[in-house]
C-alpha cells in the first residue's frame, strides 16, 4: 500500500486552502499496550477519482487540495478522538469537502446539461442499518446533512428534489440561493464537455475532460471508539448530466453502504457502472459470504469486476477491525486517512 | 411449495377482468426427453404482497384478480414460447398489470400525500447487466417501458420525474393525462390512510389499511429459451408517500436485480427495508458467494434477514437453471408462474 501514496507523519503542519488559517494535523495517539481494542478508531475519505495526474496539476492547486484534505480528515479524526460517533465524523468531514469549491459536491458541484446544479447524497449507519438519501436537490448547502435528517427524521430512505427541499424546510433548513453553487471553473468545464461531446460522438475519441466529466464525488467512512461503522457520500453528479439523472452516490448499496458486521464503503466513479454492479454492498457481501478480507473484497470489485464493464472509479472503506483501504482503478483519487494507531495519509496520484 | 398456492393445470379457462374476452391458458409444453436444456423457459410474476386474505375478498374481486394474473402470465409465457427474450416477456407481462386498475402500478397507482400519482419502475438484463429505471414520473402510462428505454437509449441508468418525461418526449412517448391514474378506490384509501395515520400516531395501533399502504407493486422475472434472465418492477409506491419519496422498486439491487450467473429477482413490500437490506442483490450474492440454492437464498432474505428489521414483503425469482420461487412473509402475495416443463400456478393467499 505504501507506494500508492505518500505518508505524512505526525504533527505535519498544513495551511488551509485560503492561506489564512494553519491546519495542524494533531498527533495521532500512540499505540499503547493498554489501549482497549474498542478504542481503535479510523477515518478515511475520498474527494473523487479520475485523471488526477501530477502533469495536470500546478503546485498551488496541489497545495490547496492537500490542505483541504488535511483539514477534512483532521475534523473527522477529532470527532472520533473525542468519543463522537462514526456518523458525526463522516458528516462533519464531508461538510468540509462540500463547503470547498475544489470538490464536486456542495459548493463545487458540477453543472447539468441545463446549466444547473443538482446535488445527491446518502449516509448509512452500520449499527442500525438505517440509511438516508437525497437526490436532485438544488438549494441545500450540505446535502449530506439532509440525507442524515431523512434517515433520522422521516419514515423514508430516499427523497428527491423539490420534495426533499420541502422536507428540509419543515425541519427548518435554510434554502441556499442556487447561485452559491456557481463556480466559473465548473461552468467552463460544462461548455468544454458539451463541445467535446459533439466531437467525440463523431471521432469516438477518449478525451481527458470528457472522461473526467463522469467523476468527482466526496465520501467518507469511519469506525468509532464504540465499534460502530458509518459511510457517507455527496456529489454534484456528472458534468452535463441530463433528464434529472440519478447516479450511484445516493443509492444505498451502490455508492454507500455500512454494516457493523462487515464494513463501511463510499464509492466514487462512473456512477452507472457502480449502480449496475451494486458496488458498495458487493464489497460487504464478498466479506460476509465468501470470507474475503476487506482488502481482497475491495480489490475484487474495483480491479476485477468493475473493469469488466469498463467501470472506472474507486472506494474508501473500513472494516469492523479497523482495517481500511483506498482502492481505485483510475490515474488518481483524492484521499486521506487518519487512525488511532498512528497512520496519517494524504494522497492524490496512483 | 405446493401448499402455498393452488395449481391450475393446463388449459384452464379464465375470463378476463372486463368479462368480455376469454383468456385461455395454453397447454404448457409436454416434458419431452428430447427437449433441449437451453429451451427450458420460465416466467414468474407478482402483483404485490400485503394483507391479502380470503376474508377480505369478494368472489367477484377474487375472480378479477385471478383472471388478470392469468392474462399477464400467459402473455409473457407466449413471448417466451415463441422464442422471444426474457426482457420482452417481462416488459409485456408488466404492461398487462400496469394497464389494470387492480394493481398498484400504472393505471392503478396509489396516491401520494398531495393527491398525485408518482410512478417508479426499473428493469435489468441478466445477460449484459445493463439496467434502466425511472422514478417519480407522472405522465407515463407504462413506466416499465420507459425504464427499458432509459437502459437502451440513454447513457444513464436512472432518471427522475420531469427529466425522465423530457427524455420520454424526445423518443416520442405520448404524455398521458394525469387523470388517467385516478381511481376512486385508491383516492378513498388515501383519505383512510391519512385519517388513520393521525389516530395511529396517538395509539400506536397496527391497522390493516395503514399497514397495507406500504405495499403493492408489480414485478416479473423470466428465463428465456436462450438462457437469458431478466427482471422488472413497476409501482405507484406507497399510499400517502411524501416529499418525492423514492422506494425500492426503481433501485437496482433493492427492488430489481438480474444476472445470468445467478438469478433474476423482483421484490414487493416495505420499500425502505428492501433498500436498506439491498434485498434483490442479496439473493444473488448468497447464491454466488455462499453457494445457496435460489430457494435457500430467497428464504434467507425474506424469512430471516428482512423480519429482523421488521421488513414485510416478498419476491419472485428465477435462476439460470429454471428453478423459481415465490417467497413472502406477508399474509398473501398476488402471484403467477408458467414454465415450459408444465407448471402453471396462480395464487393470492399464503
Amino acid at each position: 500500500m505504501t507506494n500508492h501514496f505518500y505518508i505524512v507523519f505526525l504533527s505535519f503542519l498544513f495551511f488551509s486552502c485560503d492561506g489564512k488559517r494553519p491546519v495542524a494535523i494533531p498527533d495521532a495517539e500512540p499505540i499503547a499496550q493498554e489501549q482497549q481494542a474498542e478504542e481503535r478508531f479510523v477515518i478515511v475519505l475520498h474527494g473523487g477519482a479520475g485523471t488526477i495526474e501530477k502533469k495536470n496539476m500546478t503546485d498551488s492547486l496541489e497545495d490547496a487540495y492537500k490542505n483541504k484534505l488535511a483539514e477534512a480528515i483532521t475534523t473527522g479524526y477529532q470527532v472520533l478522538q473525542e468519543g463522537g460517533t462514526a456518523l458525526d465524523a463522516v458528516t462533519k468531514t464531508i461538510n468540509i469537502l462540500e463547503d470547498s469549491p475544489l470538490f464536486n459536491a456542495g459548493r463545487g458541484a458540477v453543472f447539468t446539461n441545463e446549466g444547473r446544479n443538482e446535488l445527491d447524497a446518502s449516509i448509512m449507519d452500520g449499527k442500525t442499518l438505517k440509511a438516508g438519501a437525497v437526490a436532485g436537490v438544488r438549494r441545500i448547502k450540505n446535502p449530506i446533512n439532509l440525507a442524515r435528517d431523512v434517515m433520522d427524521k422521516s419514515p423514508h430512505v430516499m427523497l428527491y428534489g423539490a420534495g426533499a427541499e420541502e422536507f428540509a424546510r419543515r425541519i427548518n433548513y435554510e434554502m441556499t440561493d442556487t447561485s452559491y453553487f456557481y463556480t466559473r471553473k465548473n461552468f467552463e468545464i460544462l461548455q468544454q464537455v458539451k463541445s467535446k461531446s459533439k466531437t467525440a460522438a463523431r471521432s469516438n475519441s477518449r478525451d481527458v475532460i470528457l472522461n473526467d466529466s463522469k467523476f468527482g464525488t466526496v465520501g467518507c467512512v469511519a469506525l468509532d471508539k464504540h465499534g460502530n461503522l458509518a459511510a457517507g457520500t455527496s456529489t454534484g453528479g456528472m458534468t452535463n448530466k441530463r433528464w434529472n439523472r440519478i447516479g450511484d452516490s445516493p443509492i444505498i448499496g451502490a455508492g454507500t453502504y455500512a454494516n457493523n458486521a462487515t464494513c463501511a464503503v463510499s464509492a466514487t466513479g462512473w456512477g452507472e457502472k457502480f449502480i449496475r454492479s451494486v458496488a458498495a454492498y458487493d464489497i460487504s457481501a464478498l466479506m460476509e459470504y465468501k470470507g474475503l478480507s476487506l482488502e481482497e473484497a475491495a480489490r475484487e470489485v474495483i480491479q476485477k469486476k468493475l473493469p469488466k464493464m469498463e467501470g472506472d472509479g474507486g472506494v474508501v472503506a473500513v472494516d469492523k477491525e479497523g482495517n481500511w483501504v483506498m482502492e481505485f482503478n483510475t490515474a488518481g483519487m483524492f484521499r486521506a486517512a487518519m487512525t488511532s494507531h498512528g497512520e496519517v495519509v494524504i494522497g492524490m496520484y496512483k
